[in-house]
């Protein structure tokens, strides 16, 4: 390390120690001395020079002391100046979760200090933490190397706050149960502050990440975090293992979605969320002062990728945020998420879509089980979950019709007066009757009363109070609703002024059939949907990394 | 193929022809009959009867004749029922790309008629077309195969409408030019229609598919489809050859940015659009009616990116829509593009940042050259452009500071005292010094003046009034704007304030960096202006599925 001593911290200023030998002694001025009284002063003198003397040499001897007391460490730690990109060494900077393979190396790492507890007033462990690895560090008093001033300062440091140290690394006989990497440690021999802790933390990492069930419990002697706490100070929140799992799960799951429709001749898309038009649906949207006009906030890539057919794109798909302006303050609500969407051509039947947007999900689910196992398992300490079960093989995804799933209802209690639509609270119901009948919490709904559908949904060939649409189901909750769409402009002008709409208000998208389409449908599912129920997180804000829903708008 | 009978069509109804011969006459009545007049009556009923005979003779044998002419191809064409997945016969439909290596086998496939032409009353070619491929479709009167009244009705097909053809792939002597597919071509046998057009094409895909020069000629002959009528009718124009490419490789960039990524350790995420405080700098930003209150849409992922540094994440990156509310009317401004962004953490220096930023476009560059090499030839034929060139070698990318790049400026005639900044115009300037000089299109500006940065760029640590900040430029044009982060919140409280900034508007984003955050930097480039520049489109509206500008929300 050739220019270490630039990359150093300058020596932090120590103030010299005063020790109590150096304050001075005044005697009072005599009256008038008699002889006895001077033969009496000159021994005094006698005795107070030598008590000089004497003190003298005691403050030789402490001045002796206080110079081996000096700290020698001063350039093994301390505050980094600000980085601002100073000097560059080129050296390595190590990974916690490497040091297994690296005993007896030394090496150089930035760490969060997770916590730490000192022993005695020479000895001081420091959980180092990097996102889900952590490692022990052991700092001891060492002459020459590590003086009891840089143990103390060490003590010192915040949990949270960002170090980089340097050390060695040791096996260690027993397993180290706070650590992730548990059969070494770290021993420290050079320790900089990078970032410091300004305030008090809203709460410890360690409460973040501890079990549901074991803060909830009612001896908990731990604090339990309230997810509105967490949400409020969401950078705290999201730096617990299972958050840190959480994340990297949301971004497979983007992965797996993509590589499968690569394959299958998808096209990626970008289609625009500032819409002209107030469009597609019931369901309420957000509006946008644009320039001296107005704009609204696409709930769906719906007809941007529809359009993209009649344009002979033929398969396309979008990762990208929609926009629900729904007053819903539900578990399962956000006013902003991720929809995966796709749209594709029809060259015979719907079902061909209703397929790939299985084969799409079972290849995601296959992914995250197989490829991530440990991420699963973490999150799991924290939210205990049966794991999520789908049928493979040759008999494929369990698939109902509507009125099937009506039926299984009504076998179940339900009156079917109330089952036109079936609302939460009977899906929820739906899939634990599916879950107990045929072991799997994956199934897809067919049919859907065309009543239930937006305007742009295919009828059914013979009964036209069907749609040739389908939702898919997690868990009993739904994740995914797709359809055929109505590819003439006819059937389509008609079915939107029955469902209210006019035509002439969405001019582009009409018109875009007038010029040849193709037969297509599709279907979108949301990102945080799918990650919470297949983690069994309860809220889909835990899927999200700063949820936005009607009340929450920060961080 | 068991049950074509019901997925052919039901016979068109056909109106019967009528004969001349059908038609009928009627005599005058007479007044008064004489004897010689009663004989030539007889005479002429005699006359008459035998031409009644004659005509019932000539009728017959007309009926006859007319019974041959029944059309006997019924079956074989026609307008199919609208598709409401009636029925799955799972018979492949063929890629047209793959004819050349078919010759000799009867395919069925769908495609639009690029455009039609019947010689005499016999014969038609069609020109069908997928996406980018295309054949020559042939169809000729055959006795019990191919009626007259087919290749008439073929004829009459619209260019752009799409149908449903079986035909045989037959070799050829002479190459077809027209077609992308040339060996070959199709003889139909059976023909029919999908889906037609309602109205008129406002422009014809091969008038929106010709060379820019072309159309530009003084003397052209064609007609030329301006950018205005092309993005208001954007589903046609989309279905060229030119922008089926522009977006495959906008889909590839895409790509190649998340490969290089994930590959380096960045983990995706996905941050709220919708904001509770207009923040960040300068520019504009939208405002949303959101419930009783009013939100905002972020400008740039960059408050969330860093708020994840401060999260652990380490290394993140973002593909998602940014929105600016400025009335930039020019050929590179949107107010909605697609920001591909990325934030890490730095070790030692910011110029890590800036390798990062740099490999990755560099693997975008190099993977449209060796990946969508036709692709791009197929754009350079509509918009002529040198080859786009950067640097490779041990030498790297070229690199300036910012003083540097005003001191070529100045020798290349610029006065200096107007090169505080460096405006659009120099920045081109520059983008064509530095090729004549450097022979390269690509190049990063290093070393911002602080004044020219927003509030939270690291400072230069000897020069405060430079800044770790770094602009990338392709053609002469930004692309990317980047800069070291400053993590320390006093420091960035003061920044803010200097610039105007109430850090208490911002309070969830400067409360990140007092809970601890490693030093860290990023940047962000523009999806459709990278596509532009590499291609050389010369408007990023092109870059843009469905663009939107101050003056376009549509379609």
């Amino acid at each position: 390390m050739a220019d270490s001593s630039t990359s150093n911290p300058p020596a932090p200023e120590k103030v010299p120690e005063q020790t109590p030998e150096q304050a001075t002694e005044q005697g009072d001025a005599p009256k008038g001395p008699s002889k006895s009284e001077l033969k009496k002063r000159a021994k005094e003198e006698e005795k107070k020079k030598k008590a000089a003397e004497k003190a003298a040499k005691q403050a030789e001897l402490a001045q002796q002391q206080a110079a081996a007391e000096v700290d020698f460490a001063t350039e093994n730690y301390g505050k980094l100046p600000l980085n601002q990109s100073q000097t560059r060494t080129g050296r390595e900077r190590a990974q916690i979760r490497s040091f297994s393979e690296r005993a007896g190396e030394t090496v150089l790492f930035r760490a969060r200090v997770h916590n730490s507890r000192a022993q005695g007033n020479k000895m001081v462990f420091l959980n180092l933490r990097q996102r889900t690895d952590s490692v022990q560090g052991l700092l001891i008093v060492t002459p020459e190397k590590v003086s009891k001033q840089m143990v103390k300062w060490t003590a010192g440091i915040a949990s949270e706050a960002i170090v980089l140290v340097e050390g060695t690394i040791e096996k260690v006989q027993e397993p180290i149960k706070s650590a992730s990497v548990s059969d070494v440690e770290v021993h420290i021999s050079k320790i900089w502050l990078v970032s410091g802790i300004d305030g008090r933390l809203p709460f410890s990492v360690d409460d973040a990440n501890r079990p549901e069930t074991e803060a909830e419990a009612s001896d908990a002697q731990f604090n339990r975090v309230l997810l509105e706490t967490r949400l409020n100070n969401r950078v705290i929140d999201l730096r617990t293992q299972t958050n840190q799992a959480i994340f990297k799960l949301q971004g497979a799951i983007g992965d797996f979605f993509r590589d499968y429709l690569k394959e299958h001749g998808f096209l990626e898309i970008h289609s625009p969320k500032l819409q002209g038009a107030a469009t597609e649906s019931g369901a309420s949207v957000f509006k946008v002062s644009y320039f001296k006009g107005n704009a609204f906030l696409a709930q769906s890539p719906q007809l941007a990728k529809q359009m993209a057919i009649a344009a002979d794109f033929e398969r396309v798909y979008e990762i990208g945020p929609v926009f629900r302006a729904e007053d819903s303050n539900t578990h399962r609500h956000l006013t902003e998420f991720m929809g995966l969407d796709l749209e594709m051509t029809i060259e015979e039947h719907y079902h061909e879509v209703m397929e790939t947007l299985d084969g799409m999900l079972v290849s995601i689910f296959r992914g995250l089980r197989d490829q991530y196992k440990n991420e699963i398992d973490v999150v799991r300490k924290q939210f205990p979950a049966d794991e999520f079960k789908w049928r493979e093989g040759p008999e494929g995804t369990l698939k109902f019709t509507f009125k099937e799933a009506v039926d299984l209802l009504v076998e179940d209690g339900v009156n079917r007066e109330v089952l036109d639509d079936i609302n939460t609270e009977n899906e929820r119901r739906l899939g634990k009757i599916v879950k107990a009948k045929y072991d799997t919490d994956y199934y897809i709904i067919d049919k859907f009363p065309m009543a239930l559908r937006p305007f742009y949904t295919m009828p059914d060939p013979e009964d036209p109070t069907l749609s040739n649409s389908y939702d898919f189901f997690m868990r009993g909750e739904e994740i995914l609703s797709g359809a055929q769409r109505i590819h003439d402009p006819s059937l389509l002008c008609e079915k939107m002024r029955s469902k209210g709409v006019d035509p002439d208000s969405m001019k582009p998208y009409v018109d875009a059939f007038r010029m040849g389409c193709a037969p297509h449908g599709g279907g979108g599912i949301g990102l945080e949907r799918v990650l919470m129920l297949f983690l069994k997180l309860n809220n889909v804000r835990r899927a999200s990394l700063f949820p936005r829903d009607p009340k929450r708008l920060e961080p």
